[in-house]
């Protein structure tokens, strides 16, 4: 062999992923073989990336929507000359390794972002040309593209027929992302077999209908036409482009190609056999030629690239030296230097000030704060900025082209804008923030886990986080989320007390870069909490004595979060009054809380103190392990119902009789 | 005034709303206001309902899924005649009225679904319009169309947008249901504004390529525009139809009007009192004159068309009286009366042959066992068949024409599925099993949440309900899933530890009518369990004693679930032979168990013996309310890995040895 076809090179893709699959007996096939053909022409001919600087921040942004092909991810990244060797792929599906049975942003070199999750890849991706969209209204400059690059993602029938791919894409559309270009395996088959029975979009049709640019029906084994479609898409810069190419599943396998049996399990011994017959591939398993090794190798060009690309930076420095510092500053994650100090002489004003504020409100304020000083904070709301309080003076809609636009109107799309959000964050330069009800976290309850796997430094803003918001009744009133985003693994769930606790949980959510925050306000107004300044930094560890009897010496521990936390307080009031001598403990952040050294948490929670009341607007259930069989938790654990808020914390029993009684039952 | 014009009826809706909303201080005005003339028109001329009574079978299904509206059902169904006063009017959002913020169906005659989840009314109107064309095709006869209703929906912007109305309305597409039409409230706003900056989808190209009949361009102020597009839309019967109605949110306000400020707050007193002034409307709050509620009045017409429908069902009971029987015990929703002993001589049979297979199998299996006598049971899977193993030897799929077409292959919609299998479950003559991966309840949780809110009989298959699904990786393996399952209000979430737990599981949820159940079962391989006839009937209460040992005295207590109670098992074993002695509680079912007396839960868990470890394969704080703080719980709450699930359940340290230690060290 001298010079390798594309067919050849890919090959070497395929048998990569058949073989890998075959020695974990476990994979998929049959994606990886559909679509390595396209792979090669993309990878080949127009990627822009450097295999030795995964991290390059101009590089293109290339996505696997269809996760589970992750061996066509691996082969690639393998192939071309990624930190991901022979001996990792030998690992596929093996524990520790770098090649998880679904594309693993934390582990693997050149993946940027977690797949598996059906559309959501591709929501991610429309995050991320959102991203270099945005930055690049921000930092270019006339004869300086310093930002330029495209997002590519590969998606199946799976995200095309999952909601939030409806989502993405139709804000996508609306928002004129030109450097996305999408590609469409097209193989007519799903995990039951022949989609015609249960998936008939007219999909071309519908992406026009979203304002995109279609190309329909490309061969998918085609080259040429791969090629051509592909510089079609780059050539429209106002419009995302979906390539629709016609694929067979499994090419190449005699006997599985086109067939759903080629989509989820090994090919099999014989088959694999049968499969190396028929596509001439003489080579043993994991086996790749020299020469289609230097073919694919993209280590030169990627260096040249990065370093044409660092010329064209000191150019912009020397030109731009503010502009170029800040990018770079914004594209590595730090904050600025003085963020930390302002925000705790924020903290420190709001609590000599004591405004009382629904936490909502409160939230907002602190944006106001912060983001002045922090361009890299993108805001929006799935259609509540008016409720959720997100906007604030400087907010400036991205469908603009604006430098300084910053508001996303995610429109009523709260999983699309959860993992567009996720997205943002992954390409770097921006914390994103998004917004809705509490209750409607169940709508984008996978991206927000995917948030906390990937992991992304998304902030998610809850409001309404109670029967506390009324009227509305029991399908906008949250009862079981509190538990539920608490116990997603990762995840940084903040309810504050007071406007000093929200601007706390703002503080602690943008500095925290290794995942997620959910912040969760009221609707209602809350009362402000007296402290001192040690207190005030207490709060910052998730959960702290709020307030001791004078004698020092307690009874019983009140336990209290967010809107609650009043209550807990009047209750410690009154039980004095009755002779009973209560602590009370904010616990704006159990998850932080956990993660204290034990010293902190005895000295917050004594062990032998089991005389301990908690009390908070959800479920019962998860605050036994703070107050054990011994103690009692005043809350709710049925739906909620439409009448005005004070009626329904009497109606509930979420009193402070409820929680006085308790406390003297115990 | 003698006969009122349509605009009048129309604005008898209007005042109703705006002065409700005005009085309750919360609402929303804007959308009633916008649809009134599109509602005077469908309910005047075409809906074929009995206001006296809200159940019967063959009513049309009016649906809707902009359920902020609420005000606009309400006075439809007071006006038309339905148990709901002009008092229930002016108690709107207040508790326990019959006008709760936004429709629920438990509280409200004539309310078919609860809504305000938006786009969630539209995919369980879907539901509806299946469960009618299903029920025609399996009981009409010639000459005998006993079954023969449509489905309306009003739905807006925001249902749009959501990802469920893409699933949803692409399947509905597919399956062609012709009778289900959906009046489209066209406004151009939402919350946050004109929509042309976060939506601007060509909405009917988008149907159009769904396979819906669109009707555009439809002034939905025009009565007779709107009633020529119904009568279009009624004579397509292949494909359902979406009719666009170009409206003005706040119709008649004269300074709110087409502004999102008509949209969620009352219109003001001076608005209202100008909005009058507008329209013409001299009458006071919650005024309607007689001749207007003459007009409206559709309670005679309604006892006719049910009068007629009764004779032609007459006529079809005497022509086919099995037919008729069944068709009346199916909309009954009464079991077969063999069902319960034929579900326990199943499981009984099962307890004696003791099959060791995965608890999805013995899922298969038990729907093999009683779906054959269950004509009602509905299956399907979010394109997971063979996974999920949902499919039986009966199963046909509802794209034909066959009587007996039970099974919907949803394709990769989780949420979407889930809301259809709640709207085909309201619809009645269904009881519906959807199924996807545990980890995927993600996708579909809120349809979850108002399946138990709702409620809705359906029933929810999880299957791969841990780290034990193994190298598909954390993407697919469910952590917090168990937990935040059992934490919704109202939903029985069953985890049985082996076929026979399985089987009974089937059997509850099957008569569980008064709400969800969700059945989770592993992919992995399961032992099965000893038990006495006793044991095995305890298996219903959710929690029992699966072991005590032989002494009858115990020191510990292990409390297991699902694929973790052999683990307890072994662990107990192990326990004995060291001198500690151990009961092993298997709790598949905590909600029912809940709901036991105190003497039963006290004597599967007696208060004395403090020494308690739970373990399951999940997130630990879950289980402290029964162990405690001086308990131990063995779980997981990190994500998991990609590896063969042997390795994961070492790698976390969920095993026999560390619920030994953990038993040791109490």
């Amino acid at each position: 062999m001298t010079t390798p076809s594309r067919r050849d090179l890919a090959n070497a893709i395929r048998f990569l992923a058949a073989d890998a699959v075959q020695a974990a007996n476990s994979g998929h096939p049959g994606m990886p073989m559909g679509m390595a053909d396209i792979a090669q022409v993309l990878w080949g001919d127009f990627l822009s990336h450097n295999p030795a600087n995964p991290k390059w921040v101009n590089r293109d942004r290339f996505v696997l929507s269809n996760g589970h092909g992750s061996m066509l991810q691996y082969a690639l990244l393998h192939l071309s000359g990624y930190a991901l060797s022979i001996n990792d792929l030998k690992q596929f599906r093996q524990l520790n390794s770098k090649t998880a049975g679904h594309p693993e942003a934390h582990a693997t070199p050149g993946v940027e972002t977690t797949t598996g999750p059906l559309g959501q890849g591709l929501a991610n991706a429309v995050g991320m040309a959102l991203a270099e969209k945005l930055l690049a209204q921000r930092f270019n400059q006339p004869g300086h593209a310093i930002v330029d690059h495209h997002t590519w993602v590969f998606l199946g029938d799976g995200c095309l027929m999952e909601g939030i791919s409806h989502e993405a894409c139709s804000l996508a559309g609306t928002l004129g992302l030109g450097k996305l270009i999408a590609l469409y395996d097209d193989n007519n088959i799903s995990i039951d077999g022949e989609v015609h029975g249960w998936f008939t979009d007219d999909t071309p049709k519908r992406f026009e209908a979203y304002g995109w640019q279609v190309i329909r029906h490309v061969d998918g084994h085609d080259p040429e036409e791969i090629a051509q479609a592909i510089r079609t898409a780059k050539a429209e810069v106002e419009r995302p482009t979906l390539i629709c190419c016609k694929t067979t599943i499994g090419f190449g396998s005699p006997n599985k190609a086109g067939k759903e049996s080629s989509h989820g399990a090994p090919l099999g011994k014989d088959e694999l056999a049968a499969t190396r017959q028929a596509l001439g591939w003489p080579y043993a398993a994991f086996e790749v030629p020299r020469e289609m090794y230097a073919a694919w190798d993209a280590k030169q060009a990627g260096s040249a690239r990065e370093a044409a690309w660092d010329r064209a930076f000191d150019a912009y420095q020397s030109a731009h030296p503010a502009l170029a510092s800040e990018f770079s500053r914004r594209m590595s994650g730090q904050l600025p230097q003085d963020f930390a100090a302002l925000a705790d002489a924020y903290i420190a004003k709001l609590q000599a000030e004591g405004p009382v504020v629904a936490s909502r409100k409160a939230s907002q304020m602190a944006i106001e704060a912060f983001a002045p000083g922090l361009p890299e904070l993108i805001g929006g709301s799935a259609d509540l900025a008016g409720s959720n309080l997100t906007l604030w003076k400087g907010s400036k809609s991205v469908v603009s082209d604006d430098a300084d636009a910053n508001y996303v109107y995610y429109g009523v799309r709260e999983f699309g804008m959860t993992a567009i959000a996720n997205g943002l964050a992954l390409h770097g330069g921006f914390i994103p923030y998004d917004a809705t009800f509490l209750v409607f976290a169940d709508y984008s309850r996978n991206a927000l886990r995917m948030s906390a796997l990937i992991p992304a430094g998304s902030i998610h803003v809850f409001t309404h986080d109670s029967i506390g918001l009324g009227e509305d009744g029991p399908t906008h009133q949250p009862v079981e989320h509190l538990a539920s985003l608490r116990y997603i693994p990762n995840n940084s769930v903040w309810r504050p007390c007071d406007a000093v606790e929200s601007a706390v949980a703002w503080k602690a959510a943008i500095e925290h870069r290794a995942g997620p925050s959910c912040l969760i306000f009221s609707r209602q107004n809350l009362p402000h909490q007296h402290r001192s300044t040690q207190q005030v930094a207490d709060i910052a560890r998730g959960g702290y004595v709020l307030s001791d009897p004078a004698e020092a010496r307690f009874d019983v521990i009140l336990i209290a979060t967010g809107s609650e936390v009043e209550l807990a307080m009047e209750a410690a009031r009154q039980l004095d009054a009755q002779g009973v001598k209560a602590r009370v403990v904010s616990m704006p952040n159990t998850e932080v809380f956990q993660r204290q050294p034990l010293e902190w948490r005895e000295g917050v929670l004594p062990s032998w103190c089991r005389k301990r009341v908690a009390v908070e607007a959800g479920v019962t259930g998860f605050w036994r392990q703070y107050v054990g069989l011994d103690g009692k938790v005043i809350g709710i654990d049925s739906f909620g119902a439409s009448a005005p808020a004070n009626v329904l914390y009497q109606h509930f029993g979420i009193t402070v009789e409820a929680v006085v009684d308790a406390a003297k039952s115990l």
